[in-house]
């Protein structure tokens, strides 16, 4: 029969490794038992029992009832004590234990085992009534909260009622009576509000606590932990059933918590709190203020030292920070659990490095001891805290771009422009378009009201690395009127243009108010000395970046870019100066006047090429051809067809507005705005992602790309006769069609050669034409796109919305749905798509280095910033990933350690979260 | 050595079967020769030597001038004359004559070798200088138009100045002297026009004309040849240089064309033309009118007869129609060329059937006989030609959905369901949308001035089976002064709604005014016997139909289609009467209201659903649940806007249109309009194609599919319980992950049951519930979804847009530089990319059917009803192919070539176009 109950104590059936089967706590506990430490006997039930629960209309097999009562005869005898004795009873505490730790949110029934009887022969036998009283209405109030659902509040009610009667002041001022008088209320109210008396069978009361912790598996806040969490909902929680043992027992008895090293910093202290006299929910409960662990020396210091001695044996056995549970019970110490400890970003980056150092753990190991987003924690300015007691909280929203920013607030991208001349800018705005660019250039933060993680705001912000806070629904941005509104405890706050606003993107909170901010330290300390560990383990698999700015590329080569990915030009089309000029060669009526204005933006762009190439020199710059549709350049259609009926009704001051918001004079507004809806709706498009943008463009007007690739080769003449290394890649996007690509790529090769030539650099100087795959179609017939393509990058963002059919910007209309049916594991926007878009990169490889073996392949889509991606980036063999600045650590520790795991594959390695 | 140049007469090297090589022409020749019929003799310069020329500099390799000589050697000796030969010249006709024939899109030159030496000769031999000046003249015009571009104008200038000198009133009253002045003239203009003296050396005359008729492969109107007739560039064209014989000898002389049927309806009769006393030219410049051929019995019967059994041995010989050209010399008869003569769809059908019946092709080779377009001529009613004369052609448009209709314009829908009640309409509109679907309904034809042959107006109308016309850019449509404009002549004329349009959708003619139409028979007569034939070979391979409406049902049963592939559900909710429900829906704010709009929506789907089942009792019905975004059925976002902004400003006029515009009162309207934005603009989305549909819809709003399940199942249940046979397909649209279907099954399945066992039908009325594969995702992961799906279908609109990352609706943006590069092989939404999609489906059908062997496989999307695109899903392993109702016939043809081809696998029997 299969072993469904494992003991521990004297007889341990299980072992440290086991937390598939006995959940995290059983597993632990089994482990301290076996290495002869002070545990509380017991027995685990384990996690299969939870999904057989669930699948079985919610009975418990006959088996499971069985071994449950031989083991519980074990620890009886163990304990020599039985459950429901009259004289010398057993109690029991009943705690959850899933195989990934779920701390708090599951249930907790301590002292099983009471009724009327046994609580007076608990009295009896302890002498100590107060003891066996404080006992049994504790025992009661979590029965019937946890077993049955009664008001909690109801039960405090009572208790609080009897504290002002009896004038205490703490809950220890209770006396004996005082707590028998409670007792009897307390059944009282449980017959009431289930109408049922309070169970005096021990049994009863065991099988129901049992079922309660497998029914808090599925609480709202439980589903909801593990999805944040991406755990599966058939994980199971294990029931780890153990004897009491009492922190509440009078003053040489206490209950704690502790790690063994700062959970926050990482410092190697001794950390954490206890409370005399007490059982473990006060400690939660927040009643009494527990003391620093420190003073337990004070108070038992042979208890402490043998804490400190058994909790350094702990970490030493499991090679990692300890988060260990405690009881003192009249003087001697009981462990009740231990588990890795969950840790801050900058804590998991200390802690690492000093075992290591302390030669406790490898070099690899280290690096596989922190989770990557945690780096993000460590590379962003952080709001200082004690600066925001004094600001408003007005709002939340999604967490798009961490990192804080303070400024003043502009509701338009005009403004933020003028602002930041002088001061420091916030952008809110309702949401971006990308005519927001350069307004969020300028701003140090940007909020926006609607959109979600993956909107236009987002997006750019993260690209930008600037902090952004998306969706924040409840600040009532009226942007006509340059203010927002919120409504903040029934009274309307509003914030005026120019007003202070602190932003934490890192937790979507928005502050009113000016806080101060605090620089991390990336270069020197722990985490410079992580990283270089990072890169010892990453071997030949490489991270560069996708820059446009030379701002951009230098932070970027800070955080260890070793390129640029992807450099959109299109950034450099929407610049002061410069929108100006692309929109008169989006309104050229032919290829001449269009070459006109192309002339313009040649030496703009060849200067930004020159200055991404001097930051790049000696490494690789992939420059993506232009890519969105023309119309993004020019006004919104329906903007337009409002101001056009607008217009004759327009006094002169909205008319001047108006004007300047075209940037012409208030007599050419009626000739202009027709002629710019005209050409406005020739380009109009109902799906503008599957419209004509991409090389789509350059084969329609080839003479965009090229003056782009005459302003990319004559900037490389330009820093390579400086003496530096260039390496430009040119990539042609959105290709679908090998032809496509022979089209473009002839283009810029015959361009290069012409400027090549001119410099006498002819093969001197060394490139590649490759492509963007971010159509079905591209990685469908890859085999024939590389015999054409010299690299190919995967452009996930787009490649995802294609194989999905599903529009990034429009996701989130439906997204809560998805998350909820759990559709897709996390947002596939943010997560690659394994299962979907990840068999067609797959394939894609696959066919395209059997076309040519040489063929370069990246990823630059947002996945490549993203841990679990970059790992699948590397198991499928590409030569590197690309993502924006500030998540370039983050790769590089992803990258890392998929090497590692590779490297070890079978030994499962994973990090701490 | 290769060889480059077969000779025919009386030695013979090439044959029939040698298209490939010698071009049609050359083959015919070939055949003729070898068969002894009286062919003139000469020589065949192969197809391959055109791309020869074309990849060589425009030079023809040595070795073939060598074979060119050496060939003409053997012609000389045969024929007893020499090029240039003063006494005894040979004069020869250079012709070209690619693999598949393009008639009128290359160059001729006849009369080669004369110079002002050979002129005499042959005046002296012949005894006939009028001849011999006349063959000169002839010689230097199309020598001088075709190798040196000369003007022929300026020719006809100097010929028609002789005549009038001459008093001539036909050429034939030309005398020699005249024609010798002529000739003088010419060479005067050559050199005038050339810069050199006419070519006096033969041979030179004749590389030169061999290379003219390379260049004529590559003008414009052979290039816009191939294209429209989807031939490659790389085909080439073989050149064919043959003895001369003279149709221009006297009154014993004549030349001519033929068929050996009527070209036009396919009637076993002689059917041609020819003149007397005139070369080839002369029939086609049509300065005298030819006779017919039945009058050559009279004028010469032996040549005549001789002519009939020889034509009649020609089309024994190729089992098909021949057209042929001949001359008539000095009495005898000179065949010239013979081929497989082109023929219109009636044709094509009818001399399939009656050859067929002849005994002299099997069944099969009939069915292969007609090209499955053709028969689109067959099914629609045709504009009676003799009526068009009294109409203004007042433009012309892409032809989008064929056939002719007559009506009043209607410039909106409103009007023209208003109109419709007492007379027959058709509507004109700048562009359709989903609103009009209505007034599309109601019309007999649609024209629109902008989009292309995949716009809405298009799809929806070929889905209708309605006349239509799309892009007819030269009709200026004023919607809101409901009129049109056009430039006609230097004048505008104007068309007012009410006025009379006819319309051609074969052709995509616009005719002002009222012509009548002739409906065409197709249930009896040779087009019946012919599908009785193409069902025979069909096999197995059904054709359904794509259709909503129990008249569309009704007429692809007419046509044949075993079932209905696709009937979209939102096609009815756009109904009159229906569309406030759907809103009250959409704008409702909780489920319960939603609900309550919904079970408006009930009887009146249930209804529809009976009718479909009822007109196809025993075949299968796949109903799709609710697809498009819901903001299709809200007013346009920015048309709101723009009305927000007019109506305080607006007269009482205007509002009270703007309030019959939005079916309000005046005075609601300041309430209703921005109560109406704010929710349009929550439905808002960028790429509505990638949005919030499909089962997206049915996932957040699972109260609409359920509505759509019970009407499904109850009509189900009343058409079964009438004993009628029901078999109903419940298809889930836009799934992309197993678990979307997971979802939505189980809704479907659970109502379904539950009506079925509320009628005691349970297990006694089967269904199935599959899936749409439109999203590449979904074709990735097919194994996963075919464990939830009991059927396929594939909707290759949306696979195609998805998988090429291209919207169908913005396509038209660059699809002319797409077509004039070639990349995809047509328009990807009408015919099936089958290098990129194609690979996809396959996958799909494969991954699919591995998981669920009995998994039921089609196509719904509109490449279902294309030729091309049919056999593909014939040989992919498709179940059927579903298509608009007039698309049906054609389908079955196409299955039944694919269905023989792939049993006759290895012999090619294609069709004639």
């Amino acid at each position: 029969m299969k072993q469904y109950v494992y003991s521990f104590g004297k007889t341990t059936d299980g072992n440290g490794k086991m937390k598939e089967v006995l959940g995290g706590k059983g597993a632990g506990l089994a482990d301290m038992a076996i290495a002869g430490m002070p545990v509380p006997p017991g027995f685990t039930v384990v996690t299969e029992v939870c999904n057989l629960y669930f699948n079985n209309n919610k009975k418990v097999p006959a088996e499971v009832e069985k071994q449950m009562k031989e083991k519980l005869k074990v620890l009886e005898n163990e304990i020599g004590q039985k459950l429901g004795d009259p004289k010398n009873p057993l109690l029991l505490s009943v705690r959850s234990g899933a195989r990934v730790s779920m701390p708090g949110m599951m249930n907790t029934i301590l002292n099983l085992g009471l009724n009327d009887v046994t609580t007076e022969g608990l009295a009896a036998k302890t002498g100590n009534p107060r003891f066996a009283y404080d006992c049994y209405r504790r025992f009661i109030q979590m029965f019937g909260e946890v077993a049955f659902h009664v008001d909690m509040e109801k039960f405090d009610h009572i208790f609080d009622t009897q504290k002002k009667k009896a004038k205490a002041k703490l809950d220890t001022d209770l006396s004996a009576d005082d707590l028998k008088t409670i007792v009897a209320e307390y059944k009282k109210l449980f017959k009431k509000e289930t109408g049922q008396d309070f169970p005096q069978d021990p049994m009863e009361q065991l099988t129901r606590s049992r079922d309660a912790v497998f029914e808090s598996f599925f609480t709202p806040k439980a589903i909801y932990y593990r999805k944040m969490n991406k755990l599966p909902d058939d994980m199971g929680t294990a029931t780890n059933i153990q004897a009491m043992v009492f922190g509440n027992m009078g003053d040489t008895s206490g209950t704690g918590v502790g790690f063994t090293r700062d959970p926050a910093t990482g410092e190697k202290v001794f950390y954490g709190e206890f409370l005399m006299n007490a059982q473990g929910e006060d400690v939660v409960a927040g009643i009494r203020t527990p003391q620093p662990i420190a003073q337990l020396q004070q108070i038992l210091p042979n208890a402490y030292d043998e804490l400190v001695e058994i909790t350094t044996r702990l970490e030493n056995h499991y090679r990692d920070m300890q988060d260990f549970e405690f009881t003192v019970q009249e003087g001697t110490l009981y462990m009740l659990q231990t588990r890795n400890g969950k840790r801050t970003g900058p804590a998991a980056v200390r802690v690492a490095v000093e075992m290591c150092e302390e030669g406790m753990i490898t070099k690899e190991e280290a690096v596989m001891r922190v989770a990557p987003d945690q780096l993000d924690q460590l590379l962003h300015p952080l709001l200082e805290k004690s600066a925001l007691k004094n600001l408003t909280h007005i709002g939340n929203g999604l967490a798009a771009s961490p990192g804080a920013a303070v400024g003043k607030v502009a509701f338009d991208s005009e403004r933020a422009v003028h602002f930041s001349a002088s001061q420091p800018v916030i952008l809110v705005r309702k949401e971006t378009s990308p005519d927001d660019i350069h307004g969020m250039d300028v701003s140090r933060g940007i909020v926006t009201m609607v959109g979600g993680l993956t909107s236009h705001a987002a997006v750019v912000a993260r690209g930008m690395g600037k902090p952004c806070i998306v969706g924040a629904s409840s600040l009532k941005v009226d942007e006509k009127a340059h203010r927002l509104t919120v409504a903040l405890n029934g009274k309307t706050v509003t914030v005026k243009e120019g007003d202070w606003l602190s932003i934490d993107g890192t937790t979507g909170n928005v502050y009113l108010g000016q806080a101060s901010t605090v620089d991390p330290d990336t270069k020197s300390g722990h985490l410079a000395r992580f990283m270089e560990w990072v890169d010892e383990s990453r071997g030949g698999f490489n991270v560069r970046t996708n820059a446009e700015t030379p701002r951009d590329a230098k932070k970027a080569r800070e955080f260890g870019a070793e390129g640029i990915g992807l450099c959109r030009t299109e950034h450099m089309f929407f610049e002061e100066g410069r929108v100006e000029h692309v929109q008169a060669m989006i309104l050229a009526d032919d290829e001449k006047t269009r070459r006109k204005a192309l002339a313009k933006l040649l030496p703009m762009q060849r200067k930004d090429f020159e200055q991404l190439f001097n930051v790049m020199a000696g490494f690789p710059v992939v420059i993506r051809t232009l890519d969105p549709p023309l119309h993004e350049f020019l006004p919104k259609r329906e903007h337009l067809m409002v101001d056009i009926v607008r217009l004759p009704h327009a006094d002169i001051k909205e008319k001047r507005e108006m004007a300047k918001a075209y940037k012409t004079e208030v007599k050419e507004l009626k000739k202009l705005l027709p002629m710019l809806l005209h050409r406005v709706e020739e380009l109009h498009e109902f799906n503008p992602m599957l419209g004509h943008r991409g090389c789509r463009l350059g084969i329609t007007y080839p003479e965009i790309t090229e003056m782009q690739a005459r302003a990319i080769f004559e900037a490389a003449v330009k820093v390579h006769l400086k003496g530096k290394t260039v390496i430009p890649e040119v990539m042609i996007p959105l290709v679908g069609n090998v032809k496509e690509l022979e089209n473009q790529k002839a283009l810029v090769v015959r361009v290069a050669e012409e400027v090549l030539a001119k410099a006498g650099l002819t093969g001197k100087l060394k490139y590649m034409v490759g492509t963007m795959i971010e159509i079905p179609r591209a990685a469908l017939t890859a085999e024939q796109i590389a015999l054409e393509a010299e690299f190919f990058s995967f452009g996930t963002n787009d490649l995802t919305q294609t194989t999905l059919g599903i529009s990034r910007d429009d996701y989130v209309k439906f997204s809560k749905h998805y998350e909820d049916l759990k559709i897709f594991t996390g947002d596939p926007f943010a997560v690659l798509d394994q299962g979907g878009v990840g068999r067609l990169i797959e394939q894609a490889v696959k066919l395209g280095r059997e076309a040519r073996p040489d063929l370069e392949v990246g990823i630059c889509g947002e996945h490549g910033g993203e841990p679990s991606s970059v790992a699948f980036c590397y198991r499928v063999g590409m030569d590197y990933v690309s993502c924006s600045p500030y998540r370039v650590p983050i790769a590089r520790l992803a990258a890392a350690q998929a090497a590692i795991q590779k490297k070890n594959s079978g030994i499962a390695v994973s990090a701490t979260v």
